[in-house]
């Protein structure tokens, strides 16, 4: 008897038709004589509405209250999918955050996992019922609410597979797998059968759209076998595990990321420290910087440039502007009219033409790139927003098509 | 300093204006040097809207996902509230019904409160924090959400003054006090400025709509001094407690009660253990029944009449005619076309002239009684529903205009 997690975003139960959809699903791998844990999203926009109307009372309503509200959004899910397999008439049991031993550290908004007590879990499965699981949402040392941060109930399926040495964790969602680039607008792009933990944790935090990649570096980290699945079609999607390529495919996707804002601190006195100082204040309120670019300005002075969420800009504003004087910065600039484009592919870390042939690619294609950045296995450029597509089209050519 | 618990209804949150409304009412009482805890109900309609989701899935849903999927609706609530108060600026905190310690029964859907760990609660208040507690739900020894059924937030509200031993319990609501009859068609109607435990046990039963019977029950035994009180306008509401009436009024109030469904047990078998054996079945199933009547049949056979409230209607059907041939029945028969009418009053006791003045008051206005019930403070009888609004106000009017 194998024992799978499968996990269902918030399209995947946007309503009751696919809310019986997925309880099918659920139950025809449970016929098949499997143990299955499910852990869903919240429905469609409930988290949006949800946002909304808190909004609507309290812009700046504290984190704290915001989990308390936003994890009502699963538990609705829950209860719901629930349902839908009582009719079916098997045996099932929803479980909040909470009640599936879910601990968090205690930040609230984007909690991370400290460890799952699965002993009510296993007393469950032992019952041989389904258990549907509030993904996105623990508790805290204190008894509060939690959440994970958006994404988080795919970091709640891995956390769970791993903490059930579940056989895999099946990822269902609206596109059927992994593509080497977004097929909306790149009509050559190909699925991938397999990826590896690190390619797909680029092309997850990249902007691919599939996977979080909190959830694949955990997936990494316990060896958790995932598969990343379609909800509605019945096909094979991508597995993400760690296999010795037989072809070794230089560059394996495209990816744009269009969430993602530029900060330019200007005139930044130059002292050693400065960059360090920037970034540790960011970093200690949670905020990640990822591409960063520092340039000479006038008369020791440098600009600092460095990219966020967009999410995370409004809080990093006002943090930097709270520090300007301290920073010796003349003036804080940003823009959200950028997007990141990046190749992502295991084989490419041994071939110095790989940067050349992309950034003949944009040259070609008359797009200015305004920041780089590259590791092992990516490289990394900003755009204009409004070039971001024709970017990917154009370095998809090249490459892959 | 007081510690005042406050407890506002769904329509008194039923938008952000409300809610903010609300937070400013609970401020007034905070900054007035108060301790004050909240109990907050879903937002308007929420519970109806997620019922609706629930049937749309499985009709014939668990109690206890039902419990899981109903609960969000006061967690919504809560978190908002304090949202607002933050706005406000005021130190603020939200328990759920678990966090804030209401330990329950174990039945689902309509659970009754066991007891309640003011722990965590004492301590928020300790640092004057104003405490917003979603009212209605609670934990099983199980850690399964429970509900306390409708009208279950008054219930909360009430425990939780009895185990805080509040000073005051005030329940919010749509209504400004308890009336000697529904001001919306009785246009004679006064507002009461305060009754009686056991008046007030009645008034509600019998549907004055105002406060939930359970909750009056409780702060009866555990002596909780009730207000009932306008969300909206400022004005004195009616006080419900233990009083001394100096004016002695023979009847306090009239009522309609259209939550009511008749069902009559045709040609019973006439054997003393029938009547019981009934209504110890339906006891069983947590199905209370109000007015009772047997009648003789033919032939050794008797009918059986009794209401029970609409929503038990189907279970209870479906319970007797299960045990129709065991119970010897011909038929079973049943209608909601039926109203409950009563008076209530704890004067009336001594006084056998006032149930025949009801009756005159019914028979001049040409309307039929097909039950009679009769207690201490109250006189109720059964009649068409068409002709519920004009038995009250023809009995308004002759004992209260």
């Amino acid at each position: 008897m194998d024992l799978i997690v499968q996990k269902y975003g918030g399209t995947s139960v946007r309503d009751a038709e696919r809310v019986m959809n997925v309880a099918s699903r659920v139950v025809e791998a449970y016929d098949a004589g499997n143990n299955v844990v499910v852990v869903v999203s919240a429905q469609g926009d409930t988290t949006d509405d949800l946002i909304e109307k808190a909004k609507e009372i309290n812009p700046n309503a504290s984190k704290r209250e915001m989990d308390v509200l936003l994890s009502t959004g699963e538990q609705i899910s829950i209860s719901l999918l629930a349902m839908a397999i009582e009719k079916i008439g098997r045996p099932v049991i929803s479980l909040t955050g909470w009640q599936a031993g879910f601990k968090t550290e205690a930040t609230y908004g984007n909690a991370r996992i400290d460890r799952i007590s699965v002993d009510r879990l296993e007393k469950e499965l032992d019952k041989r019922r389904i258990v549907i699981v509030a993904g996105f949402q623990g508790l805290n040392k204190y008894d509060d609410i939690t959440t994970l941060g958006r994404g988080g109930s795919d970091t709640s399926a891995v956390a769970l597979a791993a903490a059930l040495h579940a056989d895999v964790c099946e990822i269902y969602t609206d596109v059927d797998g992994v593509y080497t680039a977004d097929p909306r607008f790149v009509k050559t792009a190909r699925k991938l059968d397999d990826v590896s933990y690190d390619e797909m944790l680029e092309l997850a935090s990249l902007g691919a759209n599939v996977l979080h990649n909190r959830s694949v570096e955990m997936a990494k980290k316990y060896n958790v076998k995932l598969a990343v699945k379609s909800s509605l079609e019945k096909v094979e999607g991508t597995f993400v595990k760690e296999v010795s390529q037989v072809e070794k495919m230089l560059v394996r996707g495209v990816t744009r990321d269009n969430d993602v804002a530029r900060i330019s601190l200007c005139d930044v006195d130059d002292n050693p420290g400065k960059a360090f100082q920037v970034f540790s204040m960011l970093a200690k309120h949670k905020i990640s910087v990822d591409l960063i670019i520092q340039s000479i300005g006038k008369e020791s002075k440098k600009d600092i440039s460095f990219t966020v969420t967009e999410e995370a800009l409004p809080e990093a504003l006002e943090l930097l502007e709270k520090d300007k004087d301290t920073l010796g910065a003349r003036e804080i600039k940003w823009t959200k009219d950028v997007s990141k484009v990046s190749i992502v592919g295991a084989g490419m870390v041994n071939n110095a033409g790989v940067a050349a042939k992309m950034f003949e690619a944009l040259y070609d294609a008359h797009i200015n790139i305004s920041m780089i950045a590259t590791s092992e296995i990516k490289i990394s450029v900003l755009v204009d927003r409004k070039d971001a597509e024709k970017a990917v089209v154009a370095i998809h050519d090249k490459f892959l098509a």
